[in-house]
C-alpha cells in the first residue's frame, strides 16, 4: 500500500449515494490490490454541520466542510465526487473542473440537455478525468452481457426491452421535496422516473446496443398533488410518476422501456432483455448474480434458457471476490467503478461513462419528456459512434 | 348422456385450430357431466378432400364437405365453427348467421373493423348464439385473476402490461402464404402479430381492466421480402413482424403491450402483469398453471410474491380435472370454452367473448395499425361498458 | 379408424385411477392415429351399482358389472384394467391371466413381494401382455432424461435423489379407510407412502439409473390414531406417514429418497435429480413440462442450468400434441402409456414396466419397510439386468 | 469513532477465511455505527513470511508473525482469530484461552469430539469470550427463518431437510493435501464433507429446530486415490467425498441431510427446508436474499409459496445496508457475526454459536461418521436445551 499513489477525495453530499461511493473508496484496495492508486477520504461536505460531522465520524473522513466551494478550493483535493441533488450538479461540476479537479458525478448528469452540455464543455475544456456513476454497467452479470454481445454471438439484434419498477410513492401521503424526497420535486430533480430510473436503463441500453435514434413516450402523474416539505402546503406534483417509451436503435432494433414508482410489489426491479438472431439474454436486478442466456445453436433436444450464476473466476470482476457459488451484492458495483476509474487514471484513459457519454443519455431523456408532452415521436440527436 | 340435447357441429377448417376445437367438443361431457348439451361431430369441411377425409377419420366426424356453403345449408347442423384463415371469416359467419346457425368463430374476429362490424350486425340481426375463441381467458390462472380483480382486492389500478413473444419467423428462408403460413400474408391475415398475438393480449386486458381509450404504436417488418408459396416468387412482406404499443385504459391506468415473432428463445411467451394500489398479479403462458400474487396487506416481515399452483378445487375449472398439484395444459382452455358455451346455451345467456365484444378488440387492433403507420396517437372508439 | 383392431377393455374400479385410464383409452386414437388398435370401452365394474352406472354413463362404457369375476369371465373382453385398492390386485390379476386376458394393473403391483411374485408367476405362465401404470416415466421431460442418459452424456453417475412430498393428511381429523382413504389403511394398502409415493420414485430411478442394491430407511407415523371409516372407531394407524431412505445403486452411485404426506405446501411435489461426471438433470412434477440440464462441456463463461421447456416436436411424445411453447398436463402420461401399450401389442413386444419389472420395485419397497423397522441396512435382491 | 473501545485482533491464517474475517473487522464500524468496539488489525500470522507480508500489506495489518505462539504471547492482542486448518485449532485455541485471549475459531471447531471437548474445557475454564464462525446463521433470510419459527407460526414440525452440494473434486486429477487442498487430507481436516459442509447444515438445523437425537448415515469416497501434494505420491483418499444421513430431532421431526463435492453443476448449493403443521420455509444459498414461505392460513384461493426478497428494513440486519430491493452478498454474514460479537462483548453475553454450542455439532458429526462406518444408527448425545 505504501507505494500506491494517493487520490484525495472530496465528497459533496452525504446521503444514500454518499454512502455507496464512500464504501467503494474504502473497499477498493482490499479487493483490487493491483490498482496503483489509493483513495484517501480527505473531506466530506454537506450543508448541515451536525449531519456531515456524524457521517465523517462514521466513515472516517479526515475533515468536513459545509460549503462545497471550500472543497473545490482546497489544494489537498484531487477529485470531487458529486452526490448532491440534480439541481446542483452543474454548478459544482463546472467549478470543480475549472479548479482542475477530477470530477465523479452521480447520475443523471444534469436536469436537462442544456445543463449537461455546459458540464461537458467545462470538463472537456479543463481536460480532467471524469466519470458518471451509472453503476449497473458493473454488475458482473451485466458486464458479461457486454462481453457476449461484443463476441458477436447474438447476430442481428431485433429487440431490447427494459423495466425499472418501484412502488414507493403509491401512498398519496408521501410528501414531496426536502432532503429525502427531492426526487419528487421537479425543480430539484429535473424529472421524475425519467431521470431517476429510465436514465439507468438508457445508459445500459446504449452501452450494450448502440444509439437510440428516436422515441415515442407517454408519462403519467398518478398523484396530482402532494404536501411539499419545504412549504408545508399541498402543491402540484410536476414530475413523471411513470414513463413508458418505445424507440428505434441505430442498428434497426426496436426498444421498449418502462419505469414507474407505482408497481406494487417491486422495489428496484430493473430488468433487461435483448433478443438477437442467434441468442438472447435476460437479467434482473433482484437476482443480480444471475444471467439468463438462450443459445439457438444448442442441440434442439435440450435447448433452453440457461440460468448462469455469475460467480466464477472467468466472469467479469469475480476473480476479485470469493469462490464460485458465493454471491456479491449491490454495493460491489460501486467498488468496481472505483477500481476502473483508478485503473483508467493509471493508463491515462477515459473511464466510461464519461460526462460526454452521460450527456447522450441526457438527450434521450429530454426527447422522452418532449415526446410525452407533445404526443409525437422525437429524434434524440444521439451520436453513439 | 342419453338425456342430453345434441348440439350438431359443422366445423369449417381442419388445421391447428380445427384440432383444438374438436378436442374441446370431444372432451367436454367427460369432464363437465352437468352440461345439458352433447356436441355431435356432424361434419367437417375443407377444400382438399383427401385432407379433410383423413381429419374426419382421425377425429371421427360423421361426414365431410369440401364447400363451406354446403355446411351452412345443411339442416342437420346447429352450430358452425369457423377455423379457416381470417379472410374467410366474414363471408362464412354472415352466411351461417343468415341461415340461423349458431356461430363459433376463431379469433381474430376479422381482418379489420369494417368486416367485423358487418359480422356483428349479421349475427345480432339473426339473434343466434355466438362466441369468439379467445381461449386464454379460460386458463384457470387467468380466470382466477378475474375473480381477484372483481373482488376489489387490487384497489386503483396503475399499470397493465402484456407481451406475446415468439421466434418462429426469424429465419428469412421461411416463406409466406399457403396453408401453413397464411399468417404472414397480409391479404389473408389482415395483419401480422397485431391480429394474431396482440388481439389475445387485448381481449384479456379489456376483460380484466376495462376499455382501452387510445393507443400509440410502433410496428416493424424485419424481413422485408419472403418467397410467396402461391406465386413461388420473392414478394414484399406486408404484415407487421413486431408491434409495440402503449395506451390509456378508461380507468386511468397505463398499458404497455408488445408482440413479436423475433424474440429468440420464446415460443409462446404470453405474459401479463397488473399493478394495483393494494396488490399485483403476474402470469405467464409457459408456466400456465401458476399465478404470482403480491398482496401489500401481508405482514411486511414476510411479504413477497406468492407462486400459486392453480390446481386446487377452489380455483376456476379445477374441480373438473384431477387432484391438487396435478397440472392441466393448453388444450383444456378450449374444453372450458365449449363447456361455458353449452352452459350459456342452456341458460339463454351470451357466451363471452361474443362477436360484439371481439369487435371491440378489433377496434383497438385497427387503432394500433393506424397509429403505427401515422406515428401519432389514435382514439380507439372502444365502448367497454 | 374402421381398419383398426379393437381392444375391448374391462375396467375394474372407477375411482380416480379409473378416470385417468379411461381418459387414456378415449384420447389415444385422436392423438396417436398411427397405432393399429382402437380401445373399446366394453365394461366397467365396481361394487356399488349406482356409482358404476353413473361412471359408465359419464364416460360412455357400453355396460356395467358389479362383480369383477363377471368381467374376467366375459368373452368380449380382451384386456382387464385393475384400478381397485391394492389388496385386490393379486386375486383379480391372477384370475384375469388365467382367463387369458391381457392385464393392465395400477401401481403398486401388490401389497408385498409375496403377492407380487404370485402375480408375476401367473402372468408369465399365461403369457399375456401386461403393464403396470407407473405413469411418470411417460412425462415427456422424464422420457427425455432417459434419452439423455442413454446417450452417455452424463458419464459416471454419482448421485440420484428424489422426493415425493404431499400434505394431505396433516389434519388428525382425516379418517382412515373407506373408499377415499383406503391408502391410510395398512390392511388394504399394504403400506403408506412407501407403496404409494416411493414406489413411483423407485420405478423411475431404476429405469434411469439401474438396480438398487441395498437400502437404509427410517419411517414415521406422525398421527398415531385415526377414526376408521368402516368401524367408526379410533384405531391405530399402521401405515408409514413419511419414509426416507438412502441406498447404493448397482452402478456405485448413492441414492437418497423421501416421501411424506406431511410437507405443508406441497401437493404432489415429485422431484428428481441425477448428477453425473459430465452433466446433471433435474425435474419437478409441479412444473412438469420443464427439464433442467447442466452440461459441464458448455463454455465456462456462460455455463448454467438450462431450463428446457419440453414442448418441441423433437422431444418425446410432443410431436403428437400442439405446437412449441404449449403445455400438456398430468393426464397425458396415461395417454402415452396407452399408446405405447397398443404399439407394443402390434409389435409383439413387452410394454415396460411389465409385472416383472414392477416386482423389482416391490422388492425395494419391502427392503425399505424391513430396514425401517429393524434399523439396519437391507439387501433388496433386485436384479435389474 | 474516537470514543469506541479498541479490540485488537491477532489473526492466525491468511487463506480464504482470513480474508472473510478481516473484511468483517474492516466493515463493521461503517455499517454498525452503534457498536461500542472498534476492531484493530494488530497482527496476522502465517508460516510463510512472504505470503503473510503480502496479506498484511493488502489488508493493512499493523504487523506480521510467522509463529502463532508469538501472537498468543503478545500483550497488545485482545482476541485471537483462528483461520488455520482444522488440525491446528485445538492447540492454538487452548493456548490462546490459557493466555486469557478471546477466541474466535473458524468452523468446524475440531477434527473430533475429543479435541473439541478439550477446547470447550479450556475456553470455559479461562472464561474468555468466544465464538465459532458458523456464518450462515447470519444470512438475513436465515435469521428471518429463526424469527418466524420462534413466533410459533409453524406449529408442530414434521420435517427438516438440508443439502450442501458442490462439484469441485470430481476431476480425479485434483490432488489432496497442501495449502489449498488440505480439506481432502483426513489427517489435517478430520473428515471430508461431514466437517466441512454438513457441519454448517447441522449448526443451522439445531439452532432452528433443536437437538438431533440419533443418526443413520452413509458415506462414500468416489475417487479412492489421489496424488498427495506433500509426498508427491498417489495415496489413499480417506475423507468422505459425500455423506447422507437421516435423523430424529428431539422434537420428533425427521431430518434428512446430504453433502457432496460430486454434484455437477452446484458450487455452494446450501439449501434448507422446514415443514410445520401450519407453515413451511425454504432457503437456498445461491439466491441467498430470498426466502420462500408457505402459510396454510392464507386464503385457499390464492395460497402459494411466497418468494420474499429479504431486503427490507424490517428484516434482520437489513436496516444497516441499502434500500429495499438491493441485495447483499456472502461476505456480509461475517460482518454480521463481527457486529454481534462486538455487541455481545458490550453486553457481557455469549455470542452464539459458542465453543460449547459448536461442540454439539461436533457430536453429531462424529455420530454420522460412526454410523457410516458401522452401518447402524448412532445416538449423538447432544444436549441442546
Amino acid at each position: 500500500m505504501a507505494d500506491k499513489k494517493e487520490l484525495r477525495i472530496g465528497l459533496i453530499g452525504c446521503g444514500f449515494m454518499g454512502r455507496t461511493h464512500t464504501n467503494g473508496y474504502k473497499r477498493v484496495n482490499d479487493f483490487f490490490p493491483e490498482v496503483e492508486y489509493r483513495p484517501v477520504l480527505k473531506t466530506v461536505c454537506a450543508r448541515t454541520e451536525e449531519k456531515v460531522r456524524a457521517f465523517a465520524d462514521q466513515w472516517q473522513y479526515e475533515s468536513i466542510e459545509t460549503d462545497w466551494r471550500e472543497v473545490v478550493a482546497r489544494d489537498d483535493i484531487d477529485a470531487v465526487d458529486i452526490c448532491t441533488p440534480n439541481s446542483t450538479h452543474e454548478e459544482i461540476a463546472v467549478a470543480a473542473a475549472e479548479a482542475g479537479k477530477m470530477v465523479l458525478c452521480e447520475k443523471p448528469l444534469a436536469r436537462d440537455v442544456e445543463e449537461g452540455q455546459r458540464m461537458v464543455d467545462a470538463i472537456e475544456k479543463a481536460g480532467v478525468p471524469n466519470t458518471v456513476w451509472y453503476n449497473y454497467r458493473r454488475v458482473p452479470a451485466v458486464s458479461l452481457i457486454k462481453d457476449i454481445i461484443d463476441s458477436g454471438k447474438l447476430g442481428r439484434i431485433f429487440h431490447y426491452r427494459a423495466n425499472f419498477l418501484q412502488d414507493f410513492t403509491i401512498n398519496p401521503d408521501v410528501p414531496q421535496g426536502g432532503e429525502a424526497l427531492w426526487r419528487l420535486d421537479k425543480e430539484v430533480a429535473g424529472s421524475g422516473v425519467t431521470g431517476d430510473l429510465l436514465a439507468h436503463c438508457i445508459d445500459t441500453a446504449m452501452w450494450l446496443n448502440g444509439g437510440i435514434r428516436d422515441v415515442s413516450a407517454v408519462a403519467e402523474t398518478f398523484v396530482k398533488e402532494r404536501m411539499h416539505q419545504e412549504t408545508g402546503k399541498e402543491e402540484k406534483v410536476e414530475i413523471d410518476d411513470a414513463c413508458i417509451f418505445h424507440c428505434h436503435f441505430d442498428n434497426g432494433s426496436l426498444g421498449l422501456f418502462e419505469a414507474t414508482r407505482y408497481a406494487r410489489g417491486h422495489k428496484a426491479l430493473y430488468t433487461l432483455e435483448i433478443n438477437g438472431e442467434n441468442a438472447s439474454l435476460r437479467w434482473d436486478l433482484h437476482d443480480m448474480n444471475r444471467l439468463e442466456f438462450f443459445d439457438y445453436e444448442d442441440d434442439p433436444e435440450v435447448r433452453g434458457w440457461s440460468s448462469i450464476h455469475v460467480t466464477e473466476g472467468e466472469q467479469p470482476y469475480m476473480d476479485k471476490w470469493w469462490v464460485p457459488g458465493l454471491s456479491i451484492g449491490y454495493e460491489h458495483t460501486f467498488v468496481h467503478q472505483v477500481a476502473d476509474f483508478l485503473s483508467s487514471l493509471a493508463e491515462g484513459e477515459p473511464c466510461s461513462p464519461t460526462f460526454r457519454e452521460a450527456q447522450e443519455t441526457q438527450k434521450v431523456c429530454e426527447a422522452i419528456l418532449d415526446s410525452a408532452s407533445s404526443g409525437s415521436w422525437k429524434e434524440t440527436g444521439v451520436d453513439w459512434s
